[in-house]
């Protein structure tokens, strides 16, 4: 029972400082205003954390465990390289849309200088480019473009979305992500491959 | 005579001041160094600038007009919205890596927290849909795209561009940009209309 409340108590924690995080950016984020926000003592924060570094590492760690996860669970056996590419994207926005840990999670790994795990905007990128290159091994790129400039063209936009969708939340939208690809998938596919592709998880129109 | 030097005094406060908010971070920025970075005594910081907000103020400002004179210097007369438009992309990436005034001003003004005049991104977007409504109506479009739908990806493209700079700055380079509209405006521009663009500014090869 005492184990069980101190494991709500730190994901209280985790919670709130991500809400202050984005509110407030990681510099002026103040120790006394996460314990507040999560209804617990300044002493209770600090049984869990030694620091706002400490803090900031665990929100970071945590958003990358379940945006690996997400992109990962998108991924269904029997899906090409594009299929699983489109999946991944819109199971990360509907994360970084939903959940305030991933979403600042995400933005502390974008700052240099406040990162303490990975870069998963460089992640995201090396992901991409696998898809793409195993993409065009299969067949399934159209004549004319190559795998590298694809993953560039693919990983600006969706890196860009993300940046927009701070001001206009509605960039990470499901219909605006499928509007995305539905334009841009006719570019990058033999028409062949089209029919196998929807821009919509979750319908098989594409 | 003292006035000049007032003029290169204020001018290398605002480049100083620039620096230091791309390598601190607005919050941690400190006037002290912002003053010695310029080579210039606390008291003549103060002269020019009351505190960091009216410094911050004037490098975005400064940015902007920078940005905006740059994006209309490209515009020759003569040339159709698509041309216009990677002919503005090319010369905003130019800046952007160029100047770190355009740079940091730009980046302030991303941030909800710290802006204290235009939206930048916000206007981009809205020049670039502006181009591209223009394109659907010279009939320059490819026939299945829409014109909005081109805005939203290529505002997305550009936007992560910049974004993905701030750890890799080759991203911005005009090598990259002008792979970048090579893949893309095949998608989205009629055959015909594709013989008149060329992703690169300084040659005419598309």
């Amino acid at each position: 029972m005492k184990q069980q409340r101190a494991v709500r108590t730190r994901d209280a924690l985790i919670r709130s400082a991500a809400e202050t995080f984005e509110s407030r950016g990681y510099v002026q984020a103040k120790l006394a205003e996460i314990s507040s926000r999560a209804g617990v003592s300044a002493g209770a924060l600090h049984f869990h954390f030694p620091n706002k570094a400490a803090v900031a590492a665990t929100v970071e760690a945590t958003a990358a465990a379940t945006l690996r996860r997400a992109a990962q669970a998108a991924q269904l056996p029997g899906m090409n390289p594009l299929q699983r590419l489109t999946a991944a994207s819109h199971a990360l926005a509907g994360e970084l849309q939903a959940d305030v840990v991933a979403r600042a999670g995400f933005h502390l790994s974008c700052q240099t200088r406040h990162r303490t795990g990975a870069d998963l905007r460089a992640e995201w990128h090396a992901w991409v480019s696998r898809q793409l290159a195993e993409a065009e091994t299969q067949g399934l790129l159209a004549e004319r473009v190559r795998a590298h400039d694809v993953a560039v063209a693919v990983t600006a936009a969706t890196t860009g979305i993300e940046a927009l969708a701070g001001t206009d939340p509605q960039w990470l939208s499901p219909a605006a992500l499928t509007r995305f690809w539905h334009f841009l998938l006719p570019c990058l596919t033999r028409p062949e491959a089209l029919t196998t592709l929807h821009s919509d998880p979750h319908t098989r129109t594409a």
